[in-house]
C-alpha cells in the first residue's frame, strides 16, 4: 500500500461537491488543541458565519461534529421524547429517514406522504395538523436530495406555528444554494451539511436551534438518549456554561456586537465569554475548512450565490433538453442545484454510462436513490460545482456517451 | 474576519497530538465521491491497516465517521438493549462516560469503582462477575486519558470470558502507544480515536467488533436507538450488503488475501466485493488523513512505536523528577504516552503557568480533568509528539516558568 493520490473528479452528483483549493489548503493548516484560545475564537467566527448562512440571530447555531445524518439525529433526539407525536412529511429518501429517527427516539410518526418528485403539499399538512391537535412537531425536508424538489418552507412553518407545533427542517441540500431564511420563516430547528452548496468536505453538520426549541429541550422529562448529541452538554463547549436566562440574554448582545464589529473587538468579546468546557474533541481541521468555505460564501454574498446556481441550472437545463432529457420535477419547484432527469428509454445500461463519465471524463453524476434507482440521474450543481465550465463539460460528456 | 492561520503549537496535552505535515498534506488532496471506486478501495485499505493497528483479524474493523465519543456510543447502543446489565469499571472520567452511555441505552450499569490514578482492580471485577451472573457485558477503559493509568486488559478480558460476558474496551489513548492485542486478548468490541497516538486530526473513531459482538447485534430484539450509529446499516457501506453467514465466510478469506498480497491483487479482490450501499456521506478527507497516519504507523512498526513512546517517557520522567515533580500514577501501570504529574505546592496559579507555556513557548500541556482539575497536569507524548526534541522543549519551558 502507498499514500493515496486520488485522480481528481468533477463532482456533479448529489454531494460532495467540488472543494476549492483555498478550502483544502485551510484544512491542511497545523492542528491545534480544541481548547486553545485561538480555536475558541475560530468557533465564535464559525458561529457568526453560520448565522449569516442560515439568516438567523439564533445563538445556538454551530456545526455538529459529524455528517448531516448526525445533524438530523441531533434535532430528533433532543426535541422528541418517548410518546411524542411528530408529523413527518415524506416525499423522498430523507423524509423516510426522519420517520426512522422519530421512531427510534420513542416518538410516534404521523406520516404525510407525497409522491417522489412532488413537493410537500401544504394542504395535506394543514389537514393533518387539524386532525392531530396533540402533535408536537412538524418535520419536513426543504430540498429533497433524492428527487431535487424544493418544498415551500415558509408556508409549512407558518402552518406549524398556527397550530402550536415546532418545526424541524432538513436544509442539507438547500443551504447556500437557494434562500434559507430561518428567522423570517420562524424555523425552530434546522440542520444542514457541509459537502453540498457550501463546497466544504463532508464531516460536519451545521445546525441552528431557536428559543422555542431550546425551551422544549430544557423542559424535557427524560434525558436525551444520545450522550454524544445531547445539546444540553454540547452547548457548554460551543457557548460556555452559564445559567439559561443569562445565556439567552448575554449571547444575543455579545454575538450581535461580534458580528458588526472588527475582529479585534470580537476577540475582546470572546475573552469575556465564560470558559468552554470539554465535551468531545472537535474535528479541528474540518472546522478550518468550514470556516474558509463560509468566508467564501460571505465574500460572494448569498444573493449572488443563489443567482449563480440558478444561471448554471438554466444553462444545464437548456443543454439537457436539447439532448432529449426530461426533468422529473416540474419547474415550479425544481432545485437549481440538483437536477433530476429521467434516463432516456434508449439507454439499456445506465450504470455503464455513469461509469464512462467517471472513468473517461473524470466527471461524477449521481445515480437514482431509493425508488428512483435505475430510473433517474441526479446532476448536481452545488457550491463550486455550479460553474459554466462544469455545465459545458457535463453536456459534452453526456453527448459523447449517449451517442 | 479573515482566513484562519493558527500559530502552530507543540501539542503535549491529552490529544490532539502533533500532526505530521505528511498527514496534513494527504488530508488536502482533492475530495472525491463517497461511492467512487477509488474511495471504496481506500476504505478497504483503511480497514486492513486498522486490523494491523488493533492486531486483529476481525472483519468488522473500520472508522466511525465521528470523534471517539461517538465510537464509544457506537459500542454501547449496538450491544446494550433496554434492561441489560453491564458491569462498568470506573477509575476516571471516561469510565463515568461509559456509565452514561449504558444508562441512556436503557441498560443497568453495575459500577466497579477504583480510585482515580489506580488501575481497574481485577479482583473486584471478579467478585462483581460472581455476584452478578446475569451481567451481559464488562466495559472498561484500557488507558484512562483523565489520569494516565493503564489497566490490565488481558486479565480483564479473560475474566469476562470465563463468566460468559462480552467486553467493550476503550482504547482511545492506548492504540498505537502501548500494545493493544484484540485477538490475543479476545476483546469483543473496542473503540479508539485518531488524535492520540495515531497523530491524525480528530474526527474519526476506529472500532473493531468480533464475532461474539456481531452475534449479539444480530440477535437484538429492539432496534438500535441511533440511526446514524446503527452498525447493521453502517456495515452495508463498509462491507457491502450480503447475508450474514456469507459475509463472515467471504470476508475472512478476501481480507486475509488483501493483507498478504500486493496492492494490485487487493484491488482485484475489492472489485469482487458486493456493491457498497449508501448510508451516510463519509468524511472523505478525514479518511485520507487516517490512511496516511496508519501507513506511517505500519512503516515504523508497532513495536518500534511502542519503544519510542517508552523511551521518550523515561527521558521526560527523569527531567520532571529532577524539577521536583511527582507522578500521580505508580510506575507499574503508568502510561508512557500520558504523564500525569501533581502540581507542585509552590504553584499558586497553575492556569497561568499553562497559559505561559502556550503563549510564550507555543507548547500545550493538559489541565487536570474532573476530580483532578487544578491538582494535576497531563503531559502527553502521543504519536509524533513523542520525540526527544519535544521532551527537551517541554522541560526547558517548565524550568523557566516555574522559576
Amino acid at each position: 500500500m502507498n499514500s493515496f493520490h486520488p485522480i481528481s473528479k468533477i463532482l456533479m452528483g448529489p454531494g460532495p461537491s467540488d472543494v476549492p483549493v483555498r478550502i483544502l489548503e485551510a484544512m491542511a493548516r497545523p492542528t491545534i488543541g480544541h481548547l486553545d484560545p485561538q480555536f475558541i475564537d475560530l468557533m465564535d467566527e464559525i458561529k457568526a458565519l453560520l448565522r449569516y448562512a442560515f439568516q438567523t440571530e439564533y445563538t445556538l447555531t454551530f456545526p455538529v461534529s459529524a455528517p448531516g445524518s448526525a445533524g438530523m439525529e441531533t434535532c430528533f433526539v433532543n426535541l422528541v421524547e418517548p410518546g411524542d407525536s411528530v408529523i413527518v412529511c415524506v416525499n423522498g429518501v430523507f423524509g423516510t429517514r426522519m420517520v426512522e429517527n422519530v421512531t427510534r427516539a420513542g416518538g410516534k410518526a404521523i406520516v404525510v406522504n407525497d409522491e417522489w418528485g412532488q413537493p410537500v403539499d401544504p394542504q395535506k399538512v394543514e389537514e393533518v395538523l387539524h386532525t392531530h391537535p396533540k402533535a408536537k412537531t412538524l418535520a419536513f425536508v426543504h430540498a429533497e436530495t433524492s428527487t431535487g424538489v424544493l418544498s415551500d418552507a415558509k408556508t409549512l412553518c407558518a402552518l406549524a406555528q398556527a397550530h402550536g407545533c415546532l418545526t424541524i427542517v432538513d436544509a442539507v441540500t438547500s443551504l447556500g444554494g437557494v434562500p434559507v431564511k430561518v428567522d423570517e420563516w420562524g424555523v425552530d430547528a434546522i440542520y444542514s451539511g457541509t459537502q453540498k452548496c457550501l463546497s466544504v468536505p463532508p464531516g460536519l453538520s451545521p445546525i441552528s436551534f431557536g428559543p422555542r426549541a431550546i425551551a422544549v429541550l430544557e423542559a424535557r422529562k427524560t434525558p436525551v438518549q444520545s450522550w454524544f448529541l445531547d445539546l444540553s452538554l454540547v452547548m457548554n463547549y460551543w457557548q460556555g456554561a452559564r445559567s439559561n436566562s443569562e445565556r439567552q440574554h448575554r449571547d444575543s448582545a455579545e454575538e450581535k456586537s461580534a458580528r458588526s464589529n472588527s475582529e479585534r473587538q470580537h476577540r475582546d468579546s470572546a475573552t469575556k465569554n465564560p470558559a468552554r468546557s470539554y465535551h468531545h474533541t472537535a474535528p479541528i481541521n474540518a472546522m478550518y475548512a468550514l470556516h474558509e468555505g463560509l468566508l467564501m460564501l460571505r465574500e460572494e454574498g448569498l444573493d449572488a450565490a443563489f443567482a449563480r446556481h440558478q444561471t448554471c441550472h438554466e444553462h444545464l437545463r437548456d443543454g439537457l433538453e436539447a439532448l432529449g432529457f426530461s426533468f422529473l420535477v416540474d419547474k415550479a419547484y425544481r432545485l437549481p442545484q440538483l437536477n433530476t432527469v429521467c434516463i432516456p428509454t434508449g439507454v439499456s445500461d445506465e450504470a455503464a454510462i455513469r461509469k464512462a463519465l467517471l472513468e473517461k471524463h473524470n466527471l461524477e453524476i449521481g445515480a437514482g436513490l431509493g425508488a428512483l434507482a435505475g430510473k433517474a440521474w441526479r446532476i448536481g450543481l452545488m457550491g463550486a460545482s455550479a460553474s459554466r465550465g462544469n455545465v459545458d463539460k457535463c453536456l459534452g460528456a453526456l453527448k459523447e456517451e449517449l451517442g
